[in-house]
């Protein structure tokens, strides 16, 4: 069901290969203003001392994948702010995938509703992240 | 100005030895529900792709500082969801600061206000968590 | 394509039947613990001094409309929290509608995303409620 | 300990002159870009079904003393966003008061810390409201 069809060539991809984001080991599998998705593999070094995965790391996650859609606009965008409503632990799953969905494409700002969920589908986690076009185009 | 005064011995201790929370670094400078404070070091493996912190890094922070005083409840606590507004870059600094203090101690849950600070004290983010008391006691 | 489903006898309509819900000119239009919709007039005396309806009765009807379907549950259930951000004004439109749908319906919390509307459907706000259940039934 | 500072000839009293705003019988008692004040009666119809001030009053208090800071910027701001943690009931007072505090006035955006509390001064309820500075002036 996932592809990668993240290649806008250079740029972005370039801005992914950061130590951070590489520790997390996220792939993009689809990138667009309105609509992104990612997922990160569920592993050890990721949890909280509960076993599950970390607030920190789902947040993170859900920053970056709705981060990626906000660049697609092709101005630097920076995030305002973020929130995010942890319902179910994320455990017992290979990956952790999020779903970033544009819920306005402003002149100045971008909304994206968040959606963190595991293997099966399950809902983990939901959310939304605000961003600031900068103006500054992407290179 | 800052000095280590936590030391319940072995318990948060141990949840604090962590893969993910020991790779940022954390110290915690003060620890209690009503007030909790710590830091983490500005390194090059915890930044952004535009070279300050980043906003996945800083929510984990206050996650994590805020957690630790809602622990102190005597109660595990679990994060129902927490939000943050990012007011300025975090470059240039050391560390960065994070407390949190909290806002009410209820019944069946903790509500904190964290704020998020450089060397000079400069405020670079500010938000509110909130947790909920599982009852269950900590050992 | 609307009706009203919500005939609960006696309990919630007597809830409603509140001064404050009153002057909103609210309608439940479905109510259940996992779905819950109302609607309210756009009228004059609910506009923001620019002419569109003001942010606080938005988010009075999205915390009335999740707050329907949280007693639903059976257990008298009080806001945690509420977020809301405004992405479009709400302007030239006979009715703005709320729908909240739960994301999760815990032993002790009931987390929901809510959507603001007007009469062509097009997306105002968007946001998200928590309530804490009581325990005590509703009677 | 309160005093009627804000005149501002005209302009942000006509704005508030609105029959919403009338309805909560707003008072301000300070406007500046980093600090404002206000009060509202509490009286019986704006009360919600369990006898203690409405979550959606608070909420428009909260946007009308943060919107009214962000306006003294000169330029007309409009909410992007805002979020509310209710803390303790809003019962037993004579008045409820609103605090704003600005911890960023930005180029293009204002975000303002809210505080709600009683005549004793018990903190009832605390958030973050977001302001997008329009840049069109007030007139």
């Amino acid at each position: 069901m996932e592809k990668e069809v993240f290649d806008m060539a250079g740029i972005l991809k370039e801005q992914l290969d950061n130590p951070f984001i590489n520790s997390l080991g996220l792939e993009v599998l689809e990138a667009s203003v309105w609509h992104s998705k990612g997922r990160i593999p569920f592993k050890e070094d990721l949890l909280n001392p509960f076993g599950s995965m970390h607030g920190g790391v789902l947040y993170s996650l859900a920053d970056i994948v709705s981060g990626i859609a906000a660049q697609m606009s092709g101005s630097i965008c920076v995030t305002l702010s973020g929130s995010l409503s942890f319902l179910r632990p994320a455990i017992d799953t290979e990956y952790i995938y999020c779903e970033a969905k544009a819920l306005r494409d402003g002149e100045h700002t971008l909304v994206y509703n968040v959606e963190i969920s595991d293997d099966k589908g399950t809902l983990l986690d939901s959310g939304s992240f605000t961003f600031f076009k900068t103006g500054r185009a992407i290179s």
